[in-house]
């Protein structure tokens, strides 16, 4: 929180008066992380808006866009940013069964387009991702998979000793029937696009998850391999600001989730 | 970032000299959103921790813990808060298609211990998540699905008519067959288990997520319905302060990730 009226009013502590709080909040707000004086000089040298939003407000802001402004482009240097920051998502014994495909063409998005529903935030997002799910990302051979054996081992997480065991473990938890390869290639996929989601939103990025779309036709033009599923499809860009949010959408409470059989 | 040494390092501006900076540092210590009195004040009367991690520190201090304490509990308050922020995350149509089962008894979570490898951290942790991914969830009839068009229907972000428009594109992208079941049920529930992992971290708790259980002998422990997928174990709680964590492991970087056929 922090950043808005309605929750820096929780931080003017009632009983102990309010003066220091201000002239706090006056130096920060000229000299500190997101400072105007710190922001200004990030302008003025070209940096990116710096990424230090709280956690919460992330959470929170973070929504599924549907116009994004097409005359406001997203660097190369940002979205590395932005896949690096989601790298480091967790999975399952580290596989990261994830790739991306990056569009920012006019003739490779609207090919995509007219695969995806015809939405026309595909062609005005600056940048959509094609987001890949590894169904073969336990096996044996598998390039991720034997690096991150190595790397397992020069580390000191795992001995040679342990390849068999590491490989058995692989192969029965996520390759022993196809619903186990879909089950592990979606699940740890989700973790890196919700990752990327939220990610983007701290950089002051705004996304959209599409699900919408032709998934064998997007195959054939983008031509994917069949060791892929592609879960969604990802546009990420900048809000275009004479448009207006829909209201948060309805959640399910915490008595709708916890369940007990 | 900004609140290890490192990171504040950025902000000591060289060449506008450092008293005020240092000033503004003293005073937002005792009295700001982290300050030692408001934190002192909390303690006193026994709010948690308040939640105010900067996203990237979230993002790169989560951690797959291997020790819990067992003697720091988990408050049904703070699990609750848990589980509502994550609530906020996104999914295909609204249709949140996941649950929890909370495990908190040393009886269940030994019944569970047994049936994942016997990981002593399923009963350590002061709260262990079976985490369900629902693969029905996209059906008419659904209660969340019913309840999830309710809502759209009156925050006006669809009308009546558009019912078999709704429920024919569940069917066809979701439901059309069971690959495409168990990939909606596994990304879904992917997106809302990495935020409930980020969120613990925000709120000073550790997690685990795990892979290695036997989940048809799970699903009948715990009585769980076919139409559920289990696609990971979460155990929640506080890292054991007397144990050491792995270093970070390898990621994929930027070029690893992105590929083009």
């Amino acid at each position: 929180m922090g950043q808005d009226g309605q929750d820096n009013g929780k931080y003017r502590i009632e009983s102990w008066g309010g003066s220091r709080y201000i002239l706090q909040q006056l130096l920060y707000s000229c000299y500190g992380k997101h400072g105007l004086i710190r922001e200004k000089y990030r302008k003025a040298n070209h940096e990116p808006k710096e990424a230090v939003m709280d956690f919460k407000d992330v959470m929170y802001q973070r929504r599924a866009v549907n116009f994004f402004d097409p005359e406001q482009p997203v660097s190369d240097a940002l979205l590395r940013e932005l896949v690096e920051t989601a790298a480091n998502t967790p999975s399952s014994f580290n596989l990261q069964p994830w790739n991306l495909i990056v569009l920012r063409e006019p003739e490779s998005k609207g090919r995509l387009e007219k695969l995806a529903w015809n939405q026309s935030k595909v062609s005005e997002a600056p940048v959509v991702l094609i987001v890949l799910a590894d169904r073969s990302g336990w096996k044996e051979g598998h390039s991720v998979v034997e690096r991150n054996f190595q790397e397992m081992v020069r580390s000191g997480s795992m001995t040679v000793e342990q390849r068999e065991w590491f490989l058995g473990a692989c192969g029965s938890l996520y390759g022993a029937s196809e619903e186990r390869q879909q089950a592990f290639a979606c699940k740890n996929t989700g973790f890196f696009a919700m990752s990327l989601m939220l990610s983007a939103k701290n950089m002051g990025l705004d996304t959209h998850p599409m699900d919408g779309f032709d998934m064998e036709g997007v195959r054939k033009a983008f031509q994917i391999p069949d060791n892929f599923w592609i879960p969604l499809l990802l546009a990420v860009g900048y809000f275009r600001k004479d448009k207006e949010l829909l209201p948060p959408k309805w959640r399910k409470s915490y008595t709708d989730i916890v369940v007990s059989f």
